[in-house]
């Protein structure tokens, strides 16, 4: 890790709509501009959980000049580039680093199946390569259960190995605490964050760089305290706390549900909008999820 | 099935690479009109054999406007224009739609799994109204071991109900017969393809519209002589001799194969390039492909 890679917690900011379906560009300023107030080390921008695979290369890149010309810094920004065709990654890619991002986090290209190890390096090194630029720092994403693609240990290895530098880091979404111990164990220099924060304390213990997750959006601040006091007696407390409120969600589709929880607490019902495929919660859904809330006393930026 | 609705053999045509792994127009359009030279019903362009997810957005419109522009009939055309974003889906849509083209091949959004007929429903009616043309003819794509989305029978069902007229076709590449054979018996009016010619024969014979099939890069007129024939005696002979075809290249990854064979035919050695994550096949491969070709006197073109 070098003194500009990223640490603490990232949020993949989620993408708000208005109700035709349209981009919302100013309340995703300023639903970002709240996250970085409540204390968030980044904002992982067009993430899984943004609805970055339902926007368009057009729509992500007016929205990221929409955050800059907004006053959203740089340095803060990690968005998702990788696409399907390398050519798109590419333009993404060299987007974000020509405009002072300080990572980018890449999806492996995930429509064919059965790919090995050597189609992913060489996807990877060719995105690089294209790009060619030494400002630009990569982000691994494995997220196997969505992707249907996995990088494996070898890979990680490999890509370290050809692109010192430049290959910082990875966000390990597998959900399997096993897969991000391992890469913990075999690669301490890169900067690995979990992709959710029930593993949050584990992955600090284990020399992780913190947790880039989805419900950064709606309980930033409790995420971002364990992260600065992982060390201290009541880490395990907060940590179970942290959990408690996943799992209260977690009967929900994740991001129907957050965005369920973000449409109350700003008083906008387009909040809830999503885009299709996805489906918005129905309102016997979302009274279920905001009593939940309620019964185990969680408020979103409490 | 009305007058404008495509039948009989329609190929997914390879997209050629330069060694640089840019797009090779002119190549492209050589293998297009030897394609229909060969007397196939339609060229399926940028489908999964295309390597269409590996290409841009950008790209596609391009080479579709390469093509039109050098006499590929707009009639013969069905390009593929599903994409996972419903607004990238709908640019390469209503382009294809305004410059002719007699249908488009529909993948649905394949990103996010866990995704239920509902979803799925919303996506192909955001794209078809916000498209508003009643010109456009969608063909569905079911590719559930790709895509890892799945068509359901209900799904096809209610599409066809609520467009009628514009959802007039599908591609079944499920590779399971079973499937094929309940579309054909509940939804006689749509022209359903089978997605492998191994299934031709079954197909015409439960009243289905034909095959869009990778092989017809390299074997069109044999298929295509199965679908003039296929009520004839001997056409359980050359559905024989056709699958045989298929089986000898089946060993190796399909679309690498098929350009290794395109290669050899075209005397081009640049034609075997694929963009990662897909691998050229290796030199042994490439020597064993051919040599089985060989042994069961299959030539291309022949």
């Amino acid at each position: 890790m070098t003194a500009n890679t990223f640490g603490g917690v990232l949020v993949p900011a989620l993408t708000p709509f208005k109700s035709n379906h349209d981009v919302d560009a100013d309340a995703l300023l300023t639903h970002c501009r709240w996250l970085l107030d409540q204390g968030v080390d980044g904002l992982a921008v067009f993430g899984t959980t943004s609805e970055a695979n339902s926007l368009s290369v057009t729509e992500r890149i007016d929205l990221l000049e929409h955050l800059l010309d907004n006053g959203i810094p740089a340095d803060k920004l990690m968005p998702g580039t990788g696409m399907c065709a390398i050519t798109d990654t590419v333009s993404l890619t060299r987007h974000a680093v020509e405009h002072g991002c300080r990572g980018v986090l890449m999806l492996p290209p995930f429509y064919y199946k059965a790919i090995n190890d050597d189609g992913l390096f060489a996807s990877y090194a060719e995105v690089i390569e294209r790009v060619g630029n030494s400002a630009l720092n990569v982000y691994l994403y494995h997220i196997p259960p969505v992707s249907q693609i996995s990088l494996s240990l070898d890979l990680i290895g490999r890509l370290l190995e050809a692109y010192p530098g430049t290959v910082v880091g990875l966000k390990d979404s597998s959900g399997d605490w096993d897969n991000t111990s391992a890469v913990l164990r075999e690669y301490p220099s890169l900067a690995t964050f979990c992709g959710s924060e029930v593993f949050l304390l584990e992955t600090m213990r284990n020399g992780g760089a913190g947790s880039i997750t989805a419900t950064a959006n709606i309980n930033a601040a409790q995420i971002r305290q364990l992260f600065s006091t992982w060390q201290d007696d009541g880490a395990e407390d907060l940590q179970a706390r942290i959990t408690r409120t996943r799992r209260t969600y977690e009967a929900f589709p994740t991001i129907p549900a957050l965005k369920a929880v973000a449409a109350d607490f700003y008083g906008a019902a387009d909040w809830r909008t999503v885009r299709p495929p996805l489906l918005s919660l129905d309102a016997g859904q979302q009274e279920t999820l905001v009593g939940s809330f309620v019964k185990v006393g969680f408020e979103m930026g409490a």
